[in-house]
């Protein structure tokens, strides 16, 4: 099976001012095509080093990915480094100045002497085209190794490997394959999930079941793996339905779809709408909904009543309740809810209400305390959660999803 | 002077499932003691391949830090390979077993019997104190090197670190200085501001200064190098002061405040109000401001008014005034952030209306498009702009990013 390592070049790789994120997109696409990352490094901006780095990685892999020093200025060396590496020198291409003229030209700004530089390439090494920028990536092949040197950005890099790379990549790797299925969950803890899915989740495994948490979702990934393409498809479909009649309506995604995507798909081919009212959550269950597409189709009225004075004008909440419960009460919750649904004539409506921290917490009502109500045409349902004592950002963003999935659940009756 | 390398173990870091921003902490960290980072890599869960790479990057660097594989289970070998490395072996602590028997009782969980390996430590290095976790770290020094080993647990690796490692590392590094300032500027692009800048942004001066863009914000860096602490501070205080005359209103935090921390404070001093009322931001201008611990100070009112109907029932936007203009024009932003300011008492009021895209663009009124008004008791203030073509996330966040700024440009009158 062939193997891949991934170089990063870049001082600002190095310094605390980038995260990497080149690296984990690429790994996605290779596993995709079941090769396996075993290495993945960042150098700085000099060229022994990304030569040196070449050199270290093939002792682990066949095929080497480096991303970054492409440009055209003084400190960007990855392409002499390549031709060092294959103890040649860097060949003008007239073709490949003319593309970088031509890019110039289509947005109106001068060429400048130091672009000239991206017209070569190492002697042997053929053009990844960009079409996205002036910089040229760089591939080498031969009967046992494989590099392929992209730009930095993202955009660029990503188009470059899908049109160029990622086909011959996927036709050298033909005698294996894996095969992953993705899971999406809420509702349960980690443990709970791994007792329900017992034997499954044992290491070794073919498939093999990961798990990984992220703020109350859970995410489990079946990697199945075979010499023929049709036994692993069917092995993680297999597990896939087994998975899905023990976990049940724990599992809201098997397409990689966010909580938000999913209700959203729900309300409309229900052609439902959905209102909010939050308080502890700020704008956050609101901007989650409105983050996908089209939202406005089924999205239509949201209130940020951080104030009582808010609640009370806005959504029509009792005073007195306010008084004798207080803000952070499920009886604030329900009304908040009721009075969203009301106003708005959608219908359903979320309402949060809750304390984030750091501070406003006491012994009875502790930071993490939170309510969270839906409200419909069957009446309204509130509940209670503790999800403190943790930060601020942790509790609004739990607060949200476990909001939007009382929603999805509610839309499932 | 000291250099660095950084070691990621874990296959997780390497199949696309998690992305490794312990690294970027650690830079920081390490630049802050002038400590810089020469090479970092992330490495599969085998011991000789952890080991391999300590080996390697000791080529490179004096100081080496690993995160992960220090938890209880099969995979987690960074324990046995510094005990390679150092051709010793695992040595029992009854000490740390006691502490990991504590840890569980607290939290009221069973002890599992797997837990008993991270109360062993390879000979002849020394516990790095974990209390938030049952992994504790590891710290070998001799006179050329040091070797520090965390669990790959963000808050976990940070608390030890900076306990244990970092005086460590301060005092080891007393011959040379790094200084850095950081100056968050929005409101002009980033070759404007080099334009504006001039020679200070030459390559290779001391200090230095470097620039990164992220949704419209420029950050600068002034890093300054010397052997004697006073005159780097010096040499970066000056240009601090310099870049401050420059650019001017351009500058919106010398303290890595976010935009909502800035106006939020400025808010809090005057004893001021801001409601918020967003169409197509959806929430996330009134999720930023509420962001911030103690924002309930100073944010009373959101509304997120998607629909025209919204826009009437909740804000008293004139229908006609739709009808002629459109939601998305100058004249609908104006009267949102007077109907928020009316509704809310607020003392300031934001509001937002425009096209996030993907669809619902047109000629005249392009993915993009978007007006932002800011009222206050001085009036309404309405401004016009085109952040498109890009996603609608982007334009979000630019928008969001773009009317805080209004807000701190009004607050600073």
């Amino acid at each position: 099976m062939k193997k891949a390592a991934i170089i990063s070049v870049g001082n600002e790789l190095l310094n605390g001012n980038t995260v990497d994120t080149n690296s984990n997109w690429l790994q996605k696409r290779l596993l995709s095509v079941s090769i396996p990352v075993v290495y993945s490094c960042s150098v700085v901006d000099e060229t022994d080093e990304i030569k040196n780095a070449v050199e270290y990685v093939l002792g682990k892999a066949d095929i080497v990915l480096i991303t970054g020093g492409l440009g055209p200025t003084d400190d960007d060396l990855t392409r002499q480094a390549i031709a060092e590496f294959l103890n040649t020198e860097l060949e003008y291409h007239p073709d490949i100045y003319e593309k970088i003229v031509q890019f110039f030209a289509a947005i109106n700004r001068p060429l400048a002497e130091n672009n000239k530089i991206q017209a070569y390439l190492p002697k042997g090494t053929s053009e990844i085209p960009n079409a996205l920028g002036t910089a040229a990536g760089i591939l080498y092949q031969d009967s046992t190794k494989l590099i392929a040197a992209f730009p930095g950005v993202p955009s660029e890099m990503q188009q470059m490997f899908d049109l160029y790379v990622y086909p011959k990549l996927a036709d050298l790797n033909k005698d294996s394959f894996i095969v992953i299925k993705k899971i999406k969950c809420i509702g349960a803890g980690e443990s709970v999930i791994a007792e329900m899915l017992g034997d499954m989740m044992v290491r070794g495994r073919n498939p093999l079941i990961n798990c990984t948490v992220d703020h109350g979702i859970i995410t489990l990934h079946i990697v199945a793996q075979s010499n023929e393409k049709k036994v692993a498809e069917q092995a993680a479909a297999d597990d896939l339905q087994k998975i899905q009649t023990i976990l049940g309506s724990l599992i809201y995604s098997c397409n990689d779809q966010s909580l938000a995507e999913v209700v959203g798909q729900m309300l409309s081919e229900k052609k439902q709408t959905v209102a909010v009212a939050e308080s502890c959550t700020g704008g956050l269950i609101a901007k989650m909904l409105t983050d996908i597409p089209g939202s406005s189709k089924y999205f239509t009225y949201g209130w940020v009543t951080y104030s009582n004075d808010a609640k009370m004008t806005q959504l029509d909440v009792d005073k007195k309740l306010l008084e004798r419960f207080g803000a952070v009460s499920s009886e604030a919750a329900s009304a908040m809810a009721l009075g969203a649904m009301k106003k708005s004539s959608a219908d359903y409506a979320i309402a949060v209400t809750g304390i984030a921290g750091p501070g406003g917490g006491s012994e009875k009502k502790p930071v993490g305390l939170v309510y969270i109500a839906v409200a419909s045409s069957k009446g309204v349902k509130t509940e209670r959660f503790l999800f403190g004592p943790r930060n601020r950002d942790f509790i609004r963003l739990r607060t949200s999803q476990v909001a939007l999935n009382l929603l999805r659940l509610n839309l499932c009756d």
